[in-house]
């Protein structure tokens, strides 16, 4: 078994719950956040968890707050452990076409996608780059490889998370630190969906939704590869899933 | 001959005086922006314009505010005539290793290399659509297509830029409007330039230098391009630029 | 006017054709080659050029066949003048799903669209090397960027093709010889898509084909780019093609 | 404990051998492929594999040939069982600049390469689509994705098979048939790269060479995922390799 923390920024979907789960299994404990005011819905996240066996902490933390992300890392590593694992998990998928988007809109989606990832992982290199060790994965998605009508402000930001991905991969991997960007290209299973498509129950039975806890174990997957061969990208998308 | 205007978002450089100079040729009327309180130095580039029998104006905006930028759209389009063409050419190239970039470099230089652009793309698709016509350019670099060390920031605000761009002309293209992306992928000979390499002027002397003016040329004909057969991107490089 | 020789491997198409129109009228003798027993097909093209005040030649030429092309390159250079130019422009566009595509398919693809210009390519760059000046030029396609079910042979020779492209760019043009690949995104007017689409007239009306003369057009471009600013790549697609 | 036959095409090298053992310990009959005459080599793995408690057979076959193919996939089918994986493990890294690059290297290489790749692909389909189960994996390199100057032939023929990949993939997934590509983006360890490197045990002792079983387990893995979370495609890279 493992020690130390996993932290996954944004386990406010399904997603990151069942990463964070994974991650307890294998050992680590599981440090969860959402934003402030959301932090009690962590509770739940944080008592599964606790109840099969594993460790866990909820934090209420607004990710694009450089201060408050600051002091989340630091509070980590004082309390729980040294950050074995970090996730950057946070999406703001919108849809609207050009003449449509305000700029607020781009801002907000870029401030919770692009610039929270990018705060993430600088703490997160911060921390690890001393100890030559840690594994930082950032979740992509279909908009991450190209941009398409009406995704300017999602394609965007996903698009500068990628090359935050790449970036710190190039600059940190020769020091130890293994940097991954994981491709979701299909939708993944959760309320979200559920609300969405009128025939999700369909769709979940024949496999055509990304489970959480099946792109949950790639994670753990990319975090116990051996440092001789280290994935830094992969997409994962259900069989029918149109490419 | 043509009319109508050709906006040049970022004329600070040598590049955007040489794309201005390029399309005040082919009878737009040049209209060049520079940051507030820097636009009295477009004032030689705007009379170097009418003495070669161009017509040209000067605008000092800050392109990261939106309110300026609807601004300079609405009153090019009231006082110069409709926009023909929109060159988005406003660069922020940073570098610094991952731990050591600032939450402010990395906000400023999105502010300015990506969301700037989506500024100017918005307005130019607001202005364009409904009259089925117009060009909207973007200027990109190497870091539009790949992340490296260093390059975080640049590189995440070229790669929204990029996606942003992907996005319009899918969402555009259809409806009239052609956009196109522009990699430079080498250094472009100017102030900057000069003063970066010791061995400048040989460098310049072997064609190892992108030179302002025959990159305009590209500018120019894409904008010519008839409608069956649009470049969406294409990239510029000096003969012995290594990629 | 220049003068030299310009050599389109693949003229029986309307592309070929018109590329080869398209740098006559620059003043290079445009040398165009077909498949043997068809280069009588050539003699209203050679004609037609020089009705036009242009220079041209046909030969015909299995491009397949080591021995004939080394032949055809020694002989323009000998007959002609120095090759300025050579654009490589044979297609096989095929379509089969993956358990129906016979060996003998697959093979012929290859041979045609990739392995024929290995050896155009070759010849060329053992031409102009030597003098240090030349552009060599390859048609691509959608199938040159991405597979596609259906398009195991098509795709896996325009890959192999896009791939000797890119290599030999990066060889060559530090030797200054400039080498670039055309990504044609759409249908081609002529008499195949004629055949192909009913409503031909209503799709060439409305600019939604790429006409051979626009294109070529591009290929001049290329050739006459000053070597600070070589593209290599660049795409062309009709206005409301899907991408 | 699963049953049914791995089919490795091209077990020559260490990496075949390996992917050959992992297979064998998850029960499946390794059925290992050399050229003919170098079958007798396979007899060590082989005895290996039934050491360690496995299931193994060795065919001498050579997969440029048509007809052999055919053969091998029958053969196993009838004698071994339903072959659940095919991985593709051909390479012929070569390095010629272009105008050295004879056409029988240019061919054989992407005989070796490519249409081979295509033969075994295509044979996996057609056992395996009516089953609408099975896994087919092909083993990319660093030249599948870009060329370079002295890899005409070896990323051409690379690109190929990317293509085909990418192809068979888009038709086969919707099939129930998981195609994958592996990206290995350093040098591999074994005896080709012992003979290489005079530092090859220090490069070892670093973690700068992939190990054969650390590439095994990442085919194993893609070969156990759920069908709603696939992965088409991953890298695998040491840790201090430049990309």
């Amino acid at each position: 078994m493992s020690s130390g923390a996993a932290l996954v920024i944004g386990a406010g979907d399904g997603l990151g719950g069942a990463i964070a789960k994974a991650f307890a299994r294998e050992g680590l404990t599981a440090c969860v956040t959402r934003r402030p005011r959301h932090e009690d819905k962590l509770a739940s996240l944080v008592a599964e968890i606790e109840e099969a066996g594993g460790k866990a902490r909820g934090f209420g933390v607004d990710a694009r707050e450089e201060a408050d992300t600051v002091d989340l890392f630091q509070q980590v590593e004082r309390e729980v452990g040294p950050l074995e694992l970090v996730v950057f998990n946070i999406g703001a998928n919108v849809r609207f076409g050009i003449r449509e988007t305000t700029a607020q809109v781009y801002r907000k989606v870029w401030e919770m996608a692009a610039f929270s990832g990018f705060l993430a992982g600088r703490e997160a290199a911060r921390h690890m780059v001393p100890r030559g060790r840690g594994t930082i994965l950032f979740t992509g998605a279909t908009a991450s490889m190209r941009g398409a009508a009406g995704f300017s402000a999602f394609s965007g930001a996903k698009h500068a998370l990628r090359a935050l991905a790449q970036s710190m991969a190039r600059e940190l991997g020769p020091q130890g630190i293994h940097v991954g960007h994981i491709v979701l290209d299909g939708a993944v299973d959760g309320e979200f969906i559920r609300g969405l498509y009128p025939d999700w129950q369909e769709r979940l039975d024949d496999d055509r939704l990304l489970t959480p806890a099946h792109i949950a174990e790639e994670y753990v997957r990319l975090w116990k590869q051996p440092r001789d061969a280290w994935t830094h990208e992969l997409d994962l998308r259900p069989w029918k899933e149109q490419f």
